[in-house]
C-alpha cells in the first residue's frame, strides 16, 4: 500500500477522458471523410452525444479500481490507461441511442434523442420515406459505429506488456452482460414478470456488472492487481453496482425533477421492472390487499399518469413498506461493499476513493 | 511461390468455418446461461441466423489472402487463422440482421427475420405493448450482441507473434467502412441522390471494402504479407467487389429468383440506389427522353411495382443501354483485379483461387 498525493489526473478525471475522447473521435471522423463527407454527419452526432455530458461513472470506476491496483498516474502509461478506460464511453453511448430508440425515448439530457433528430432533419429536407424509419436507421447506425470504435480505442491503448491479455476477461464480460441484462429487461417489460428475483437479476446484469464491477475489474487487470484485491473489487461492484440501481429506482418515482434531470415517475409510465414495485406488488398480494395491487398495476406501464396519480402511487408504495424494502437493501448492500474493500490490500488513494464513490454512488447527488 | 496440393481445410472451408463459429456461439451461450437462461433465446436466435444459411464469401476472401501471403493450413497456426477468419461471419450476422429492420424485410433466406420472428413471439404469448417494437428491440439487442462476440472472437483467435498487431489496420478499417457505406446508402434512398458517383462510393466501401478488400487485407496481415502483395490484393479486393455488387444490381432486376433465392425486382421496390439505376437516368436525361427518366422514376420505390411494371422497367434499362454500360464496367473491373494479381508474387493455391473466386463472384452462380 502506498501513500500517494493526488493528481491532475486524479482530480480532473471527467475531463481528461473527455480531451481522450473528443481527440480520438476527431481522428476517426478525419478517416470516415476519406469515406465521404456525409457520413461525418454520423460522426457529429455521435460526438455531440459522447461530449455533450454524462457522469464517466464507468471510466471513474475503472480508473480508480487501477489506482488501487498500484496504477501511477504520472508513470509512462498513466496516458494509455486513460485511453482505455475512456473507450468505455463509448460502449455507453452505443447502449444509450439504442435504448433511446428501443424505448421510443424522445428527449436525453434536454436535447432530442439520435433518432428524433434525424427524423426530424428528414422531415425538415422533406426527404422521401418516413422520417421515423430514416431516424431509426441512423440511430441504430451510430450505436454500432460507437460499440466498433470503443474496440478500437480500447485494443488500440497503449497499455503495459500483458495488460491486453490480462484485461480480455473483464473487456469480454461486461460487453456481454450489459446486452444480456438489456435482454432480460426488455423481456420482463413485455411479459410482465414483476418478480423480485427477475428485477435483481436486471440490475445485477444491466447495471451492477456493466457500471461498477466490470470496469474496477478492467482497471484491476491493467494493474496486474493481486486476486485478493481483485476479488474485493467484484464484491464490492456487485453490491454497490446494485445499491446505485435501487437510488436510481427511488429517485425515477420520488426524486426531484430539478435535481434527477427527468421527470418524476416516467420508469412507472415505461412499465420499468424495479425491485420498488417487486415489493410492492408482493406486499400487497401477501396482505391481499387488492387495492394497493391495482394501483400499482394500472400506473405500471401508463404513459398518461399525471401528478395526482404519481402521489397516490408513491403513498401505496410507502404504505406497503416497498419503499423502506429498498432502503433497507441499499443499506446492506453497501455495507457488504464497503467491508470487502476494507478487508484487502487496496492501495490509497484508491481506496479512499472508493468509499467515496461508494457514498455518492448510493446516496446519489448525480 | 510455392506449389502445394490443397488440403482439407482449403477444400471444405465453409463447413469448417461453421464448424468454428458453431463450438465458440456454444461456448458463449453457456456463459451466457450464467446470467439468465432467458437470454439463451437470444444467443439461439443468433446461432440459427449464423449456422443456417450464408456464402461464408469473407472467410473465404480472408483464408485466400492468408494462403496467397504463404500461410500455412497445416502449419500449427492455422486454427487460430480459421478463427480469426470465422468472426467476419458474426460482423455480417450484426450487419444483416439490423439491415432487415432498417428495411423492415420480412424475410431472409426463406425465413422470417428476426425482428419478424421475436414480434411473432410476443403476440403468440400475448405479452404487453407492441409486437414490433419488442421484436424491434431483439433485433437490436441479437445484431449488437453480434458485433460483440465478433470482435471477442477475433482477438480470442491463437495468431502468431505480431499477427493481431498488422491486423489491427484492416480490422478497424473493415467495421467503420461498412457502416460508413451503409450510412451513405440510407442517406442516398432518403435523398434520392441517384447519382452514378454516389452509388459508385455506396458500392466501394458497402460491398467491395468490407466484402472483399479488407478481408483480404487482413488475411494477407496476419500471414505477414509483401508489401507489393498487399497492394495487389487491394486493387483486386476494391474492383472485384464493386463489380460482384454490379452483378448483384443486375440480379435483383434481371435474376431467376429461383437461382437469386430473392423475388426479381425487389431492389426496384425499395428504392436502391444502383449504378445501373443511375446510368439509366442519366442516360435518358441526356436523350430528353422524359418518359425513360419517368419509368424510372416511378418504379424506384414503389412497393406495389408488379410483374408487368417490372417487364417495362427492364426494357428501358436495358433500351437505354444502362445494361450495357454496367455490363462493361464489370468486365473491366474484373479485367484490372486479375492484371493486379497477376503482377505480384501471390502464393499458389491461392493465386489460382482467386482467380477463380474472381469468376464466381461476377459471373455469379451464387
Amino acid at each position: 500500500m502506498t501513500e500517494a498525493a493526488p493528481t491532475p489526473l486524479d482530480d480532473a478525471l471527467p475531463q481528461h477522458v473527455e480531451r481522450v475522447l473528443a481527440g480520438y473521435l476527431d481522428q476517426r471522423r478525419t478517416e470516415v471523410l476519406g469515406v465521404d463527407p456525409a457520413v461525418a454527419q454520423a460522426v457529429d452526432a455521435l460526438a455531440g452525444f459522447v461530449l455533450g455530458g454524462g457522469k464517466r461513472l464507468r471510466p471513474t470506476f475503472a480508473w480508480w479500481g487501477w489506482r488501487g491496483a498500484g496504477g501511477d498516474p504520472s508513470g509512462e502509461h498513466a496516458q494509455g490507461v486513460l485511453t482505455a478506460i475512456a473507450s468505455l464511453e463509448l460502449i455507453q453511448a452505443c447502449a444509450l441511442v439504442h435504448d433511446d430508440l428501443m424505448d421510443a425515448s424522445s428527449t436525453r439530457r434536454g436535447r432530442p434523442t439520435v433518432h428524433v433528430e434525424f427524423a426530424r432533419a428528414h422531415a425538415a429536407r422533406g426527404w422521401s420515406g418516413p422520417p421515423a424509419r430514416f431516424g431509426a436507421a441512423v440511430a441504430i447506425l451510430v450505436g454500432d459505429l460507437a460499440q466498433v470504435w470503443a474496440d478500437d480505442m480500447f485494443h488500440s491503448a497503449l497499455l503495459p506488456e500483458g495488460a491486453h491479455a490480462r484485461a480480455a476477461e473483464p473487456w469480454r464480460a461486461m460487453r456481454t452482460e450489459v446486452l444480456a441484462g438489456q435482454y432480460l429487461d426488455v423481456q420482463a417489460q413485455a411479459s410482465g414478470d414483476a418478480s423480485e428475483g427477475t428485477a435483481l437479476r436486471i440490475d445485477r446484469f444491466k447495471t451492477a456488472a456493466y457500471t461498477v464491477e466490470r470496469p474496477l475489474h478492467l482497471g484491476a487487470a491493467i494493474g496486474g492487481a493481486d486476486p485478493r484485491v481483485l476479488s474485493a473489487y467484484r464484491r464490492y461492484g456487485a453490491d454497490i453496482g446494485v445499491a446505485f440501481q435501487l437510488r436510481d429506482d427511488l429517485l425515477g418515482v420520488f426524486g426531484d425533477p430539478q435535481v434527477t434531470g427527468k421527470p418524476a415517475g416516467d420508469d412507472l409510465r415505461e412499465g420499468k421492472r424495479t425491485l420498488l414495485v417487486a415489493a410492492a406488488l408482493q406486499r400487497a398480494e401477501q396482505r391481499g390487499d387488492r387495492a394497493a395491487q391495482d394501483a400499482v398495476r394500472t400506473a405500471l406501464g401508463d404513459p398518461d399518469l399525471d401528478g395526482a396519480g404519481l402521489d397516490r402511487v408513491r403513498s401505496v408504495l410507502s404504505d406497503l413498506g416497498a419503499v423502506q424494502v429498498v432502503e433497507q437493501r441499499i443499506a446492506a448492500l453497501t455495507g457488504s461493499a464497503l467491508d470487502a474493500l476494507d478487508a484487502e490490500p487496496v492501495a490509497e488513494p484508491g481506496r479512499s476513493a472508493l468509499f467515496e464513490l461508494a457514498e455518492r454512488a448510493t446516496r446519489r447527488a448525480w
